[in-house]
């Protein structure tokens, strides 16, 4: 109980439950009442107000949750393991989209000092290039913690998966399925996650004695849509492709049921995908599924650990495995024509 | 310019933008320099923090979009609506989710009030049943606006689509189709968006004087997907389905390809759903479509007119309609066995 309140209550002679009410604008109080709490509150410099309180505790009791997107599914997933973690701490969970835009990514983080949130979870657009702002966060009283999406340049607390094996994984498995012409798309970029998969990608195919083919997609749809009809008509079309992106994957399928390509018999598909609904796709997906929810969960739980138990988190790193989940659109011969 | 800035600067013996960027916790400023600002500036009430200055003028430049979830992919894209017009006037926006849960609505709602945000716009979980934290924020001074989920009870702004026409397209397609048992699955509570497309579905079934079938889904996967199997192995299961909501018709899927239903040949079925992919599903999925950016766009446009314009919205009313568009999983003939 502030000693403030009590004071209002004494020198306006009301209840202190009838100031409390009136200072957190309750509909059981008058307006006229309201009015008279709120005036003399002022004079007496106490601010019925969050934010106020938040000033003197240091506390918002607010998350920051900075995301590329949550059309990914990746991303939907992951925001419900942090809130389940959230919400029993009695915290809010407040979701900032970037859209892949870093100057949009440099604005939410400014704005994520001084007060506003009480610690930030990041899965950041870009790479090592432009992280000030990160730094800046970083070197403030807030505790950052990145996940999926690291900027390896900050050396702070980190959610992330495999991301090496799982690209190494992917190409053996279409190795495994007879395929020779094995692309991989990823976004130019200089994205830690897609450097690594695309790294175990190249490996794998290397200890085969295959030839390595990267392609960079535009994040227009239009244009990539373009680019991939054209690749997908050369001679030498790829005869297997791994999907870094889940957008771009089902761009692919987009192609190939325009062009009739038949999938898997001509083109085998992998994508790195969260989708839950991979199984009803024409064909079923194989997918390296990523422990989205999991990931969430453990990194706020990180985050509470610098939040309540100020903790040094920051050299923590915790690897959590994706898996494959072979289906239809990589398989050879019965469960194929089965679906 | 903050005239307390320049007094501070002033009395300190320092340059204006040496205590302007101490009081923004700069990196270039000395710990020792922003300590003896910050504690003069403390001396002066002065508090260098956004909602300090959000206290003085009213403003947080926030604004809150609470949902249901983001797994549905029309609120995944509605956001993308509602952060178009929000992020050109300068506005964050704050994505809180209710995850269904009224509960959790009722305390996202009351951290709302108070000046934490300036303006809210709401998918709501409930309808009319509970609705009195949305009547003491709807009372309050912060602007509200219901798009998609309203709640009838309240009369504000609101960005609805056609959802009694839609149900009524729906029902009447599936009819043209052939279908003679036709079910429409819908989430028991009382929505009012729900209502509307029975209503519509109802009505399309009795003016072709069949039978009408609503069948309550369970909001529990488990559960749904051993009611769904059960409806489907029944020797009058419907012929024809129309799922009211995206995740239950990916239900009907799972279901159908595990006990080996033909989609269309033995059932058709129509998803209300935004999700992109519908076309590449197994058999791609006939949908009604909202106008899910155009809907976001709309109801943040109301709720800017609101706050900076000071114009009352309230009784502003915008439906945008949605689209039925015809895939495989109801069609006869041709389509459906080319795909």
């Amino acid at each position: 109980m502030s000693v403030t309140i009590k004071k209002i209550a004494k020198d306006l002679h009301l209840a202190v439950s009838t100031v409390s009410k009136a200072l957190s604008d309750s509909h059981e109080i008058s307006a006229e009442t309201k009015a008279r709490v709120f005036e003399y509150a002022a004079r007496l410099d106490y601010i019925p107000n969050p934010y106020a309180s938040s000033l003197k505790k240091g506390k918002s009791k607010n998350i920051a949750v900075v995301l590329p997107e949550v059309a990914d599914s990746f991303f939907s997933v992951a925001i419900n393991g942090i809130e389940s973690v959230a919400q029993e701490k009695g915290y809010h969970t407040m979701v900032y989209l970037t859209h892949e835009d870093i100057k949009r990514e440099q604005s939410i983080i400014r704005e994520c000092r001084n007060g506003r949130v009480d610690g930030v979870l990041i899965s950041v657009v870009g790479g090592n290039a432009q992280h000030e702002h990160l730094r800046d966060l970083y070197t403030s009283e807030v505790p950052l913690v990145f996940f999926d999406r690291v900027c390896e340049a900050i050396e702070t607390a980190r959610v992330v998966t495999n991301d090496y094996e799982s690209g190494y994984i992917a190409a053996k498995h279409l190795i495994e399925q007879g395929c020779k012409r094995i692309a991989f798309l990823a976004m130019r970029g200089d994205l830690a996650i897609t450097h690594h998969r695309q790294d175990g990608y190249e490996q794998a195919l290397r200890d085969k004695g295959l030839d390595v083919r990267v392609i960079y997609c535009s994040d227009k749809e239009e244009e990539n849509l373009a680019l991939l009809r054209d690749i997908l008509q050369q001679p030498d079309r790829p005869d297997g492709i791994i999907g870094s992106i889940e957008k771009v994957t089902m761009q692919v399928y987009t192609v190939c049921h325009a062009l009739h390509i038949a999938i898997p018999q001509e083109v085998k598909i992998i994508g790195f995908s969260h989708l839950q609904i991979a199984a009803l796709l024409n064909p079923s997906l194989t997918t390296v599924t990523q422990p989205a929810f999991e990931m969430g969960k453990a990194a706020a739980t990180l985050l509470f650990k610098a939040l309540e138990k100020k903790q040094d988190v920051k050299h923590e790193q915790i690897v959590i495995p994706s898996v494959l989940v072979p289906r239809a659109s990589t398989h050879t011969t019965i469960y194929a024509d089965k679906l």
